[in-house]
């Protein structure tokens, strides 16, 4: 490219969205990578890397085609949570690296946002916030927001703090703009602040925005220091990804959403855990049957339901399960709330199964003529589907009391142990009552 | 109560957030309600009302509680867009007949949304935005915005337009505010303003808004009028929604998140259709077994391998069928990606087939002592975990081309489909090589 032509590129590309200028940058090769690190500044290119989405192995070889110098500038100039995300995906020595010789400043921010957990606010929220002072006018106020506009994350939500930092109020630039210029903040602040504590759940605060329609969330230390700010785009984020999360979980899948791009054998690696687990639950499920061989060599047929009774027992209980997920996900369901839920979800297995017990029993009679046979399957749908749909909804409620994510007693988990117990109770049965059958 | 009691709980009640308000709104009992009603205008009612979230039907009964003239006023001082998600949830001469009684402005704008499809960006846009035009300058615009914001959606993007009220421009608040006072907001406005149709999908504009970080965005009719605008909550709201359809779908099941409140007999209400469907399937299944009876009488030890090969095909495929809704869901499957995914899943397919077909001819040889069995099985599981995978993949990609969502293929759907033809490959195979068998 020639010099003028580099600088129609420059002007057209920078006019670009941010989240186009990702787009396009992740579309390019290595040689045209590097041609865009020389053409633009940290600054520039900061811009560009906070919408960059790539598998999180690829961070580190982007960065390292940068100019080291080059890299840590570019980190300086990012959102210190965007930085901080990055930075997570790399080895300790090269965040270490990086972080000797960037400016002094943004290494300190960053420093104190890597100490955060994962999945907790600090590790969610930005530090670049504006806060005043509740004595000011709300003249002085906006000079303030006008200053530091450039650099904060949001000015829609101003945080009122005291002179020990101490959260004290908040006031929306909707209120400061409408209010009269020589008014104190302190009387137009609202002092009934919602925050959330630094080690809050990230679930928990998207679930708080969510409900109370924030545009951002303030994050406090135990003795109520704000430290931080969370703004809606990151919730959207969260949401994004604890949804997937869960429907992932739910599919025996590590990760639906990375998966779409990936080659087969990184589809395969994401998804063989599950099929080997499974195949041993089958190998169980397999020696179970093996037990009732002298039954199923008199009456060979009962094999023919052996597929329609583990089929709906797996299914009832992905439904419990759902329920239960979703009920916890969402904050509905309380400790309290556990063992209403429990009864509730018998109940709604003796409805299910009985109707279905008796549509069975009905079917396979008429099919077969045999009215023992089709009881025996009814019973056994029916038995099986109060059982399943019990099972569904306690094992997640059980881990959420063992302080374990419940989504991760997914789908292909309940339905192979509920298989098993369906195999249980319809060959246990069928022992029973052979003598009856034709 | 007494009156200066009524008086204090009136004052506590409106200072609390109207999220909390709505919560304890929802817990009251019939005759708490009404004193409520009592005590409380239109407007403030109206508050609470945008809040409250109860199942479909009960917005009625609850409309019915109030004097109609109280519930209209109480209708027309809503957001339009939440007075319409209510009306909606309501038989259409009660519509008319809130429609007739209220101030006709407001009926004027809700008629105009009623219009609009569910699903669409019209059914979640609100009128209530502020339009500016782009020959005034930030100073007239900053007393149009102070004038306008207690009746406004949001006052922090604002939408610029021509005469004729088409879309041309869009400047925040916080270049407003930062702006000099006296310039045109032609020069300061951005042109490149990102809009989405009237009749474009839901899950398009929450992916828009997801992207590119936008706080509105604004809507227009096909020769680009500004219609309404669409804020981030709303937005929020569909993502949730969205998510657990999707999530709901999967576990079959046709609404995961109403049914935690639900009784027994509401629980059963939403899961029956789907088993009702599967037991039919499992019927088939059964059937199809019944013809390879011969086979099965001669080696009853073929019986026990029924739900390892169906449990192993059901679960390849819900993989693959969340990976393609989620792909489609987030726009990362597009059209022209479709074969390649298939090519893919073809690949994985063979992948996790060939690892657990082997691993299963293994297990199987060392535990029965019968090589031949062993591979029968083991080549089942290959073949069916290669068609399962590929069964998962196409059938929701197929569906997306008939313009159906892909998520109705759910997961019971998938499974039984996938074990319905594991029993035909494995059969079939039994059936085949049986003379080779111990």
């Amino acid at each position: 490219l020639k010099e003028n032509e580099i600088d129609a590129f420059r002007e057209e590309f920078l006019d670009m969205h941010p989240y186009d200028q990702g787009q396009f940058f992740e579309e390019l090769d290595e040689d045209l990578r590097f041609a865009l690190y020389e053409m633009l500044s940290p600054e520039e290119m900061a811009n560009i890397f906070e919408q960059v989405e790539v598998p999180e192995e690829d961070y580190q070889d982007l960065l390292s085609e940068m100019h080291p110098m080059f890299a840590a500038d570019m980190l300086a100039e990012m959102s210190t949570d965007d930085a901080v995300d990055v930075l997570n995906e790399l080895d300790k020595e090269q965040v270490a690296s990086y972080l000797t010789i960037m400016d002094e400043e943004a290494a300190d921010e960053i420093k104190e946002l890597l100490h955060y957990e994962e999945y907790t606010a600090g590790s969610i929220m930005t530090t670049e916030f504006i806060a005043i002072k509740a004595n000011q006018t709300v003249r002085s106020a906006m000079q303030i927001l006008r200053r530091e506009a450039p650099g904060a994350e949001t000015i829609y939500y101003t945080f009122v703090v005291d002179e020990q930092k101490h959260l004290v109020g908040v006031i929306s630039l909707r209120d400061l703009i409408v209010a009269d210029e020589e008014t104190m903040i302190s009387d137009v602040m609202s002092e009934r602040v919602v925050a959330v504590s630094v080690a809050e759940d990230q679930e928990e605060v998207a679930r708080i925005m969510r409900d109370y329609n924030f545009l951002a969330l303030p994050v406090v230390d135990f003795q109520q220091h704000l430290l931080g700010i969370i703004t809606v785009d990151d919730v959207i984020d969260v949401m994004d990804e604890e949804a997937s999360d869960d429907y992932s979980k739910l599919a025996g899948i590590s990760d639906v959403d990375d998966t779409a791009g990936n080659s087969p054998f990184g589809a395969a690696k994401k998804r063989l855990p599950w099929l080997i687990i499974l195949l041993f639950l089958g190998m169980m499920t397999a020696s179970l049957i093996g037990r009732f061989e002298d039954t199923l060599n008199q009456v060979a047929i009962l094999a023919i339901f052996i597929p329609l009774i583990g089929g709906m027992a797996g299914n009832t209980g992905t439904q419990a399960l759902a329920v239960a997920v979703r009920g916890i996900a969402t904050g509905e369901i309380q400790e309290e709330g556990k063992l209403k839920l429990l009864v509730r979800e018998a109940l709604t297995g003796v409805i299910t199964g009985g109707s279905c017990g008796i549509a069975v029993t009905l079917v396979v009679y008429v099919w077969q003529g045999d009215f023992i046979l089709g009881a025996l399957v009814g019973i056994s749908v029916f038995a099986t589907l109060i059982v399943a749909t019990l099972t569904g909804a306690f094992i997640p409620l059980f881990m959420h009391r063992l302080k374990i994510d419940p989504a991760v007693a997914s789908g292909p988990f309940i339905t192979t142990i509920n298989d098993l117990i369906s195999i249980l109770i319809y060959f246990g049965l069928a022992t029973t009552f052979m003598g009856y059958l034709k």
